[in-house]
């Protein structure tokens, strides 16, 4: 009844390792599911049914506390003051290459779209040419939709065969890496290369997407690449940087990473730095901001220094941005105090309209998850709407007469006569042959009386039903581009009604009438509130905005307009990438505890019983816990007991599944120690070499005799975890473990006593739904 | 030995409440201090020696934790869904309200600053005119200083002698707040009212300062009123917002109020935000941030619309901030790539001359707080200030013979003709005559050629040291301004320099020496290095500078020139406001532990024994307790024993002193309780009401009979106080500590007993020196 299958989750091999050693690790304490696991991973129905009522177990949390041990104690004690100064030089060293790096990725795509976008427009248009006087327009058409085909099959072929995760804008997905949920394989080399030719694939097959959002994505797995100083997808260590081997340290990589994502798709480097903080951290840190900051800035100056001189204007530094709204200057910049209720209705709509298209992308997605899982029926949709978008786009076309004088100072770049009469072009099919970007920045710029209002409606209405079909599909595309250009084309639209309604009113009043009458405006305002009521991003989207326009008079009527957008939204419908995370079944945990949540305790809350080990235990005792595939736990509270007592145990550490299998594999027994006095000792290292991939308890093959040896676990726990009593209301048990970033918190009893462990998804459990606060269900998928 | 007399420091009146009932609050568990007291408070010696090694142990914590008792839980439990939603938006409506206020308090400031200004120049120019021929000039100096001199001399008495809090621009002080130590009112009415006064007074008196630094301090102020719902000065309670009336939610809102001030002052609201985040977020919440940018939109916003409607131009929106950098735009904002390292290297002087700012301020600041500490010679030494600065900037405009034309395009407001031909004006007098906002925006944006090198170099070398002299003196006023100013001035001079080298070296060179030609980059660059080289601040300086200049192309140069400034000013000298932090032996708690205190535990950094309270404790005990002055501690874990066991007693609870004193206050006592059924059980609001300012213990009468009576503490005391083991590291609980913003935080056995108290000072002692890891010492003071 509640499974969702892998194929159309984020990562399909989570499956595979199900169904080959039943590995999918549990959290501690979880209880048996209760519904049995055949009938949906091997039969593989038709029709798979969709609970959302359900929190996965399959996925684990990042680990923000550092595992303060003596083994890192000693280390931290060894290093000298200025070690810890070239720790932070390298830190910054670190976020300059990641911030250089993703530079070079957004320039490498933008350049690779932009060439092969020129050919297949000059293909086309040659084509058109030839036939237009002669009728034989179809042609044109078959020629273009084979074209957009052809690249749209190649995008959806390669993620959904070859990387499921790279699908999409990967934006919900870093958002949970942030927040502190392992998503299997969002950070590795293989995604990063299959996001990058996806996305010139959907982009170059004309369908309706952006570039921007994936380069979040890509400049997260630059970031989580570069501060390992390692590849294992290449098997290449460099030896570098293996300080920074830990989930803390990686995590403040990645969000440099995503925000100088951001930074090179928007020019936003603010706007990257607080779209990484509003979505990762939890705890403010100056100099972390600093250098995250350090990392935008290197990203956007990058592409742009190697943008202008692939432009041939090399050294200027003015545009930054993969999408670039185009300088707002002079007298259209002003607006007056009586626009404001204007721009809030504008708000307004731009909710309304979000929140139509987020429920329909969720309907879609269900439909999606029930039917569309198998790798070769993605590829097939994704050709469908790649065929559909051609087609639609060339009726449009056909059907619009829309001519537009050809005049000097026209910045079209691909302007496509048809119909026209010579020296016009047809303005339809500019809009459609455009990159989405231009069409953007020719939406806020071009003179007023550029569009038709009608061909405005229409294609503000397609594009709105293409996009929203658009997200979701298996190819690597963000949904960024989509909302501006549909908020931006009905934002003109409102424009140029209000002109021509104040016209006609007051004749008179010449001066209102020229700010009336400047639609570039309200096409930036719609594109704000299109944007805001999709994807209800708050401060960071308000900054991006701003910096994308290069302009911050703007400031406040984009706020009121996404603020707006927001809250008209969110009465009805969740932004779209909580839609997608919430679908997905993460526990994701958001700033705060459920306001209602006061009479939960943690006695109610935590897990229990909680397996724990001794402070020295018998191997196979903790080989057997390991591999108890039903308790797949992850962290285990260690207790001693006073010797010859009967007084029961006091919890004196934490240790982890994946300490524990580095012990058992460099066999850390306490009788082999003896025995073999000139062994290594077993340092940091060896626990920084084996991050982030432990092998499975499986694979270490433990003997009969070996079983009876006995670990010492003392050196290797964390000997001090953070506790809290069972009577902390739930409030507060939440506040700690989101502020700290903590992946095990212990209960204990006011004797000291384990009694339970807090885990991510007991409180990612709790959540405020329409009727009061809400309990999800656990599911093992 | 270790002094520093009150009389300097930010709050005299500590003082006096010490010298009355020597009520000094005292941290918990802190040792008695080793030096008498005597000497330094009565006797008042002329030396007062200064000890900058020292923490004072006079400032109380605020305490961002919630005090879970069963009150604060009942009513949350009693409380619905849209109780919460109420409540969300009544901080929504506080937000709203701090921003309006706070928008018109800078609206206030600057037209009042304005007219006044307006006046001294027309009644001084008219007597120049009048004598300029005659050879009277000398008339006119006194007669200017005089004016000046009478401004000051205002300014610094209602300052010394009302509020020494006002003095200065508040930021150290609203940076202490944020940062959870209560300096004694700061963020009273009283402090506010001085605080605007006294900043008209010092910038119509001409003084070398800002109105926009103080403008963050008023803001705050405003925040700490509105959240309230009272004024405690003003004896009226609103009984609005009683809901907040705790730490927690005042810290959020005086954020919120620090954002808007900044937001007014330099029309800079996405800075604002990261102001109040880089100086107090511990714990980043999205709704929060979006609240405080709210509030700081609305405040530039207000500002906006009613100078709008001042300057006779309502409804125009465009021209935020009291301070505007003027617009930036066309060909003279481009910056190509080779110019760079010239910024980088203006950042370096800036970081230089900054560092030798901070040096000769600090000296100063000792001078000042070992010889200047009575009022009456603090004034005296203002008045001195206002004298040298009219007497320097009327000798530098005499012998000045910098004449410019007075075109039509000439945008200066109080041109001064003086000894120049008719037509034309004297720029060193505009230069001094000008509000320092205006001469700023002057050196941004005059044609080439404006201004003559010398007066340049002049010019910066002289209001380099007044603005040295002038800071910290007993008068309200900013440190921003005359920093920009001074940066603007030498690099215009850079600016200039260059083009005449270039000019020579390559006369070919036209494309060149155009972007050369623009001395006003070179100005705001120098501008950025020099207010970075002298406050130190990062992101937020960045965005600050790239919204008062209103373009975000500088974005990359500015933040590559704050860099610069901060990591060689940080090689010489701290920043200004942390000097001025330090020399108050504020406890004030840096990001993160120093990095090599890794071999501290919180068994060395504890302070202990601990006075513990029993759950049912005896009256007289308490009042002992609370009263005495040796150890005056604020809060005491709760233990239980179990009742004919010898176990030693657990940790049960915390409770602080002042929930004591109003248990005190409203006797609640076990045996009265059981006497009179009847009686109002106590509520939170009780604990409200007394919120923030508790009676000493000495103005509440406990009678004989009644020290034998008992009280009950369960109902009251925080159950579930946050703990750490003995073993824990010095970074791990100052993480702790932090993040959560606690106030103390019990340190306990593996038996759950109460070993030690771990408060503020525990923490700020330790920091890193030149030479390792130093302690600092504790102090009464």
């Amino acid at each position: 009844m509640a499974n969702i299958t892998k194929k159309v989750s984020w990562s399909s091999r989570a499956d595979e390792s199900a169904a080959a050693g039943e590995a999918t690790p549990l959290l501690n304490g979880s209880e048996q599911p209760q519904h049995s696991r055949q009938d949906s991973l091997r039969g593989r129905p038709k029709e798979i049914p969709h609970n959302e009522k359900l929190l996965s177990l399959k996925y684990e949390s990042l680990d923000y506390d550092n595992i303060e041990n003596q083994l890192f104690l000693e280390e931290e004690r060894r290093m000298s003051y200025m070690g810890f100064r070239c720790l932070e030089i390298s830190r910054w060293v670190v976020c300059g290459l990641i911030g250089f790096l993703t530079g070079l990725i957004a320039c490498f795509i933008d350049i690779v779209v932009e060439q092969l976008a020129g050919i297949k427009y000059q293909v086309v248009k040659e084509n058109i040419e030839k036939f237009t006087e002669a009728g034989g327009l179809s042609i044109s058409l078959i020629l273009w939709a084979v074209l957009n085909f052809t690249f749209v099959m190649v995008g959806a072929i390669i993620v959904a065969f070859f990387e499921p995760i790279a699908a999409g804008s990967g934006i919900p997905q870093i958002k949970c890496y942030l927040n502190g949920v392992k998503i299997p394989r969002v950070v590795r080399l293989k995604t990063l290369v299959i996001k990058v030719c996806g996305v010139i694939c959907s982009v170059v097959g004309g369908l309706a997407v952006g570039k921007e959002g994936p380069m979040i994505h890509s400049g997260a797995v630059v970031a989580a690449g570069v501060s390992q100083g390692r590849s294992t997808s290449l098997k290449r260590d460099f030896k570098i940087f293996e300080y920074f081997r830990r989930d803390t340290e990686k995590r403040d990589f990645v969000s440099a990473g995503a925000a100088a994502g951001v930074s090179a798709a928007f020019g936003a480097p603010v706007g990257g730095v607080l779209f990484s903080l509003e979505e990762g951290a939890s705890f403010w840190n100056q100099m972390l901001t600093w250098r995250i900051f350090f990392a935008s800035m290197i990203s956007t100056f990058t592409l742009n220094f190697f943008l202008s001189i692939y432009h041939a204007n090399p050294g200027d530094l003015s545009n930054p941005g993969l999408i670039n709204f185009g300088r707002f200057e002079g007298d259209s910049v002003t607006y007056n105090l009586y626009e404001i209720p204007l721009f809030i209705a504008m708000g307004a709509i731009g909710g309304l309209l979000g929140a139509l298209f987020n429920v329909l992308n969720y309907w879609l997605t269900i439909f999606r998850i029930r039917y569309v899982h198998r790798p070769c029926l993605q590829v097939m949709e994704a050709m469908l709407v790649a065929a559909v978008t051609a087609t639609v786009s060339f009726t449009m076309i056909y059907f619009s007469n829309d001519c537009q004088p050809l005049g000097p100072e026209s910045t079209e770049e691909y302007p496509l006569q048809l119909f026209c009469a010579d020296g016009e072009y047809n303005s339809m099919a500019t809009a459609f042959f455009n990159t989405p970007e231009r069409s953007v920045r020719s939406l806020f710029h071009n003179q007023p009386g550029t569009y038709n209002p009608l061909t405005l409606g229409l294609f503000t209405l397609t594009y709105f039903f293409l996009a929203c079909w658009t997200y979701g599909l298996a190819v690597s595309a963000g949904v960024f581009i989509p909302s501006l250009l549909i908020g931006a084309a009905w934002g003109r639209l409102c424009g140029i009604l209000l002109a021509s309604i104040t016209s006609t009113s007051s004749v008179g009043a010449q001066h209102s009438s020229a700010i009336w009458a400047d639609p570039g405006k309200y096409a930036l305002i719609g594109a704000a509130a299109q944007l805001g009521g999709i994807v209800r991003m708050t401060l960071s989207l308000t900054v991006i905005m701003v910096e994308a326009t290069g302009n911050v008079t703007y400031g406040l009527p984009i706020m009121l307009v996404l603020m707006t957008a927001k809250i008209v939204g969110d009465y009805f419908e969740e932004g779209l990438y909580d839609i997608h995370i919430k679908l997905q079944s993460v526990p994701f945990l958001h700033w705060e505890a459920p306001a209602t949540s006061h009479w939960l305790t943690a006695r109610e809350v935590m897990s229990s019983p909680v397996t724990c080990l001794n402070r020295i235990e018998k191997v196979g005792t903790i080989v057997d816990i390991l591999s108890n595939t039903s308790t797949n736990h992850n962290g285990f509270p260690v207790v001693v007991q006073v010797p010859g007592s009967d007084e029961p145990a006091k919890l004196c550490g934490l240790i982890l599944r994946s300490q524990l299998i580095v012990l058992l594999k460099h066999k850390v027994f306490v009788e082999l120690a003896r025995s073999r006095l000139t062994r290594r000792k077993l340092q940091l290292k060896d626990f920084r070499d084996a991050y982030p991939r432990f092998p499975p308890i499986q694979s270490i093959h433990v003997s009969q005799d070996e079983r009876e040896c006995m670990m010492e676990l003392t050196e290797f726990m964390n000997p001090t975890p953070y506790t809290v009593p069972q009577e902390t209301s739930l409030p507060r048990v939440f506040k700690l473990f989101r502020a700290l970033g903590l992946r095990h918190l212990v209960v204990v009893d006011d004797e000291n006593r384990v009694v339970g462990l807090v885990t991510r998804k007991d409180l990612a459990r709790y959540h405020l739904g329409k009727h009061g606060l809400e309990e999800l269900q656990l599911a093992q998928t």
